[in-house]
């Protein structure tokens, strides 16, 4: 089989993690590799707006060292996009204009990082593509930090926010616990629909300071169960921990974030939340003459790459270079996610192909089978799953006592012009 | 000369940091040392009110490696507390209970770990003995995030929380500026009226990622001044990041958290004081028309111990080590801090005794002549100053992933009492 000869564009989108970057590199050093069949690999300047813009990098001018420390680089260092592609079927503009640019370059392969609604944007385009009669190469390479993408065990950039999340509540532990006085500490955590990454803060209890309440947005959140619980540690030790998802609602699925405060809504109609570990305090001082502190993770738990877990950073790399061999080898129209054999005592995971359509805009909880009968925690079968994954430090390099991260020349590939209004 | 023969007694005090175990550690590893003068080592349960209570920890009965952990592991293993003794003057009650409690154990050294009100405990705690005839040795070791206290080059535990702060600004940088849409990152930093610790937030920009405005307690804030400057940076770039100090106040000294803008009512009608960040975020958007987000450094900036500096636990161990030898010799009275040889262009100090009167109650502010013009940022001087104590990683042992910290066995060396109410 002949190989389809062309060009390379690679983008990033969605909310940044600290291993995104990983994927990146993998992409880039793998498709550098093949330079027999891929001339010239781009990097799209703010994800599928630096297409439509004709923005993107010659990422063939960069430096292989500057390559290699993407992998310690946390958040997109392409620039990420929000921009959400219209139903072809209802209004094909973007896409007709994207067929052009990849005519225009050649663009044979084109890869995306991001999370489902990314997916979604990958298979949309390849299908576009492939009705239009242009042969190319189109692969989801998967991240999130909300670990929410179905077909695969898990996705590239969980690992590390989870060790963040379980490294941090250690350590918060240690000072939320000082003093002799009752003290209730409130940690909130991302996910707006998923527990996974609230969830993380239980594997603290490994290290022996684990939260004692978890609260996730797969429970229904009752203010009279939130009493009882708080009520029940403090029978036993005047310190009450607890960790809550920014996703937290109620029976109809109102998030408690909404109760209060503006919510700003994004171009995915995605509700941004934040503040819900403020309303709990406001609940928790209803109730509790204690002094009462909320900590949020915000930025930090996305872009610590100081604290991205080894695994995580390997997982992520090979993801994005399973990408580039896999789609040389003529697949199209899948995400690479990670299998894992269960089998084996030791951590053994695999590169899955997940067909795109599988991906796309779903979402998958966190399994009630390990959420604890009362709803306020989870299970030792969900810390067997996630602590493989937070296993390895990372080798970041530090210069002056901080991080040293990849420098891109960023050499223009294209010829940038003002399709997308972006002010 | 005979060396006073006795017991010894250490408590820990006020607000934590990453590396006052490290102190811990460098007094009782040191104080083991000299059996021949110190038979009992003793770990007072919450500070002052465990020598009133009488509950304190036998330390000889710890494990040396456990000890050792000590330096990697974040807080107050003891136990910290912020009870304030009176003015012996007016009321003697809980000193005539210390001495009671020295003779009763035989305390010969008396040592505490704290920043100027510790400092002031230890001093008059120290006269009062003397008065009182009780021979001893009364020793501060000092800590604090805020680096404010006078005498001292700098203060253990500054130099980690100052590394967190810029090692987090580092990697939020790169999420903050990840879309290509404007975006304001405000950043708030502990230090409630000294702007050392927010001043550290300019440490980033050794590695490029410097915040664009920092707010100091030490000069006045004023709306205005915060637009103009805002709007001068969005002249030319579309982020901003602001580092902003939690005590910034207006030039009658008035919190801006306290001012008239701060006072929110919450969900159940209760007036609330919020952050600072979060007040600076409401003037912003009372002008500015794009996404604002908030960050609290919180508790991580002084319990992230994971990311100390090298030097400050090397200097942290050294003081409490220091302060054991001096006492041994002789010494009573001082607090132990740090002298700086500025005349090497190497990083070069050594320990120095500090009077305790001199530094009890004082604050040392954070100098005028670095700051800059526009009373917006810092100067090229303290970067020469502080960059050196953010040197060097910590060598914090990992199981599973997560931080190994001491786990002491806290033998009871005391007889436990009620003398203090503590519920």
């Amino acid at each position: 089989m002949s190989k389809l000869k062309g060009n390379l564009i690679f983008g990033q989108s969605g909310g940044p993690t600290s291993v995104i970057n990983a994927s990146a590199a993998g992409v880039f050093i793998e498709a550098l590799k093949h330079s027999d069949t891929i001339e010239n690999v781009y990097g799209a300047h703010h994800g599928i707006a630096g297409i439509l813009n004709e923005d993107f990098f010659l990422m063939n001018e960069e430096d292989s060292e500057e390559l290699e420390l993407l992998k310690y680089t946390p958040s997109s260092a392409l620039g990420s996009v929000r921009y959400k592609l219209a139903d072809p079927a209802k209004d094909d503009t973007d896409y007709k204009r994207m067929l052009e640019v990849f005519k225009k370059y050649n663009i044979r392969y084109f890869f995306y990082n991001g999370g489902n609604d990314s997916m979604d944007t990958v298979n949309k385009i390849s299908q576009y593509m492939e009705e239009h009669g242009w042969e190319m190469r189109a692969m989801g390479v998967c991240k999130t930090i909300d670990n929410d993408l179905v077909g695969t065990d898990h996705c590239p950039g969980y690992g590390s926010a989870a060790k963040y999340v379980a490294t941090t509540l250690t350590e918060v532990y240690q000072d939320a616990t000082v003093y002799d006085s009752p003290q209730i500490t409130v940690v909130e955590i991302m996910g707006r629909h998923a527990g996974w990454l609230a969830a993380s803060a239980a594997l603290a209890r490994v290290a022996g300071f684990g939260p004692d309440l978890i609260y996730l947005p797969e429970v229904p959140f009752t203010v009279e169960q939130l009493y009882k619980d708080v009520d029940k540690v403090l029978e036993k030790k005047n310190k009450v921990i607890i960790a809550v998802s920014e996703g937290i609602s109620d029976a109809d699925g109102v998030f408690l974030a909404e109760s209060i405060g503006a919510i700003e809504v994004d171009s995915f109609g995605h509700k941004q939340l934040s503040g819900t570990g403020a309303v709990v305090e406001d609940l928790l001082k209803e109730r509790y003459d204690v002094k009462i502190r909320t900590l949020e993770f915000s930025l930090m738990q996305r872009a610590a790459a100081h604290l991205a877990s080894a695994t995580d950073i390997e997982e992520a790399f090979n993801c994005g270079a399973v990408a580039v061999n896999e789609a040389v080898n003529g697949k199209t129209g899948y995400m690479v996610g990670l299998k894992r054999n269960y089998d084996t005592a030791a951590y053994d995971v695999s590169y899955a192909l997940i067909p795109l359509a599988e991906v796309a805009n779903a979402e998958k909880a966190f399994p009630s089978e390990w959420i604890n009968e009362e709803g306020n925690n989870v299970t030792d079968d969900y810390i067997d799953y996630a602590l493989p994954l937070i296993q390895g430090e990372t080798e970041m390099p530090k210069i002056n006592g901080l991080p040293r991260f990849a420098k891109l020349k960023k050499v223009q590939g294209g010829n940038p012009t003002s399709y997308l209004d972006r002010a």
